[in-house]
């Protein structure tokens, strides 16, 4: 499953949102597929974690970036959520506050960066920085520019600190939007993640794919690649991200530390103390 | 299943570890009754979490507290763990830093606290400034004196802010502890888990016990009470306090967000939308 995008400009129209790549299965194979990932995955996380309790700073982020409704949430509690959720720190990023504009973009994005040991997952990230913000016009034209570069410095220095960086598009066409907005306004317990704004959205539908492909172009870069998920279909997503996920984890390979100390002695000790309580 | 501590004097050697109070089954049943109350559980955080999008300020504490090995860890795994890990704020606290001890004992708890709809949870809290700090001397016996009334006036404040504090006291015996610490000596991949001064911590037991019950005591306030889980079984602790939790929610009774926009409206808008792509 290779899903990492190529460098070079990049159409998002000629990449399919419904295929399956990498994997010839439906969708009962597929979560089937899934749920056997989660021991290994528990496994590498709990290595990972115990590494960080032992002086590593090695750690792993997953951003998550897409259009409303094409399943970060999704993501997290299907596929995040397979792993022991001491180990992991999500931070949705919603619209800045007051304060946080009055510092650089990077500033809560810095303040929100996982300890080492854990796997953080940003839902939404310091991409709707250079998303949202170019279409809707919200900082000069000259600083949007600036922040392609401020981003790829900042990964850099992430990855040279241990920091193992994962980038998902979550992709989606605007027809399965339309349905998942539908869906929504048919049930009651999904009103509330409804708000008629979306649908405004959805006329600059073409803005944001530019948006996105701007910035996907720009921040591909050799130390914190973009992946861009099919995810029309939900459980193709969430295998996806999972794969992606392991293999991240396996590849940073993480140890059970060594004991720093004396083994036998520590058994004696317990064996040999006096009576407690 | 009332887990709840009766008000007054706390005499901790008198409530067994290893009882199954209101529980007549077994591991496997126990295992399989906290399994079966996950959906509800799960849909009850949703519920509170879709009224934190719209408005309310409710929320959730779970203050897990314990010593070393009872089972907070495995608590948030097993338990914790039922639930979408996007609703959870866990928060472990260490050592203080320089930092923080340089601000009141409160200041990051403060910082830690759930926001609205959200379950937040606490490995570790506050407590830890009357407990280890009492054993281990760390600050003036008048600022501990001090700190307990502290603790019900922060308490209560969050309850009147909206906030439904849980608080359990993981109560494990000395022998159970013994057996987890050479458990985790045995094997190489637990290692990372295990602290020398752990034992050393062990000859303190008495004293520890004492802090507990000073503490459990003063602050088992009517707004804020203590459970107290008998936590020998790994399986009971995690149904007790998953129950707890399930409790909590249900009487917190929170409920699916009325629609603040005209639905039809939004359908037929979607329907007459022009082209998008």
């Amino acid at each position: 499953m290779d899903l990492r995008l190529p460098t070079g400009p990049v159409d998002l129209a000629a990449i399919p949102t419904d295929a399956t790549p990498g994997f010839s299965g439906g969708k009962k194979d597929g979560t089937k597929a899934l749920e056997e990932l989660g021991p290994e995955l528990s496994d590498l996380q709990e290595r990972l974690f115990a590494e960080g309790t032992s002086g590593s700073t090695r750690n792993l982020l997953l951003v998550l970036q897409g259009m409303d409704t094409s399943g970060k949430g999704g993501t997290l509690r299907h596929t995040v959520g397979l792993v022991d959720p001491q180990g992991v720190r999500i931070h949705s990023f919603k619209a800045p506050t007051k304060e946080e504009l009055a510092h650089d973009f990077l500033w809560r994005i810095e303040n929100a960066l996982p300890g080492p040991g854990y796997i953080g997952v940003f839902d939404r990230s310091h991409y709707e920085d250079v998303l949202i913000v170019r279409v809707r016009q919200l900082a000069p034209p000259e600083e949007i520019e600036r922040r392609y570069a401020a981003i790829n410095d900042f990964e850099k220095r992430l990855v040279d600190g241990g920091t193992r960086v994962v980038k998902c598009m979550l992709h989606i066409s605007a027809e399965t939007q339309k349905e998942r907005l539908l869906a929504r306004l048919d049930d009651p317990t999904k009103h509330w993640k409804f708000n008629p704004g979306d649908i405004d959205e959805r006329a600059l539908w073409p803005a944001y794919r530019e948006a996105y492909e701007i910035a996907l172009e720009r921040t591909n870069s050799e130390v914190a690649p973009w992946h861009v998920i099919p995810s029309d279909r939900k459980w193709y997503r969430n295998l996806a991200i999972g794969r992606l996920l392991h293999e991240a984890l396996s590849e940073l390979d993480p140890q059970w530390p060594a004991a720093d100390f004396d083994v036998e002695e520590q058994k004696r000790r317990l064996a040999d103390e006096a009576p407690v309580e």
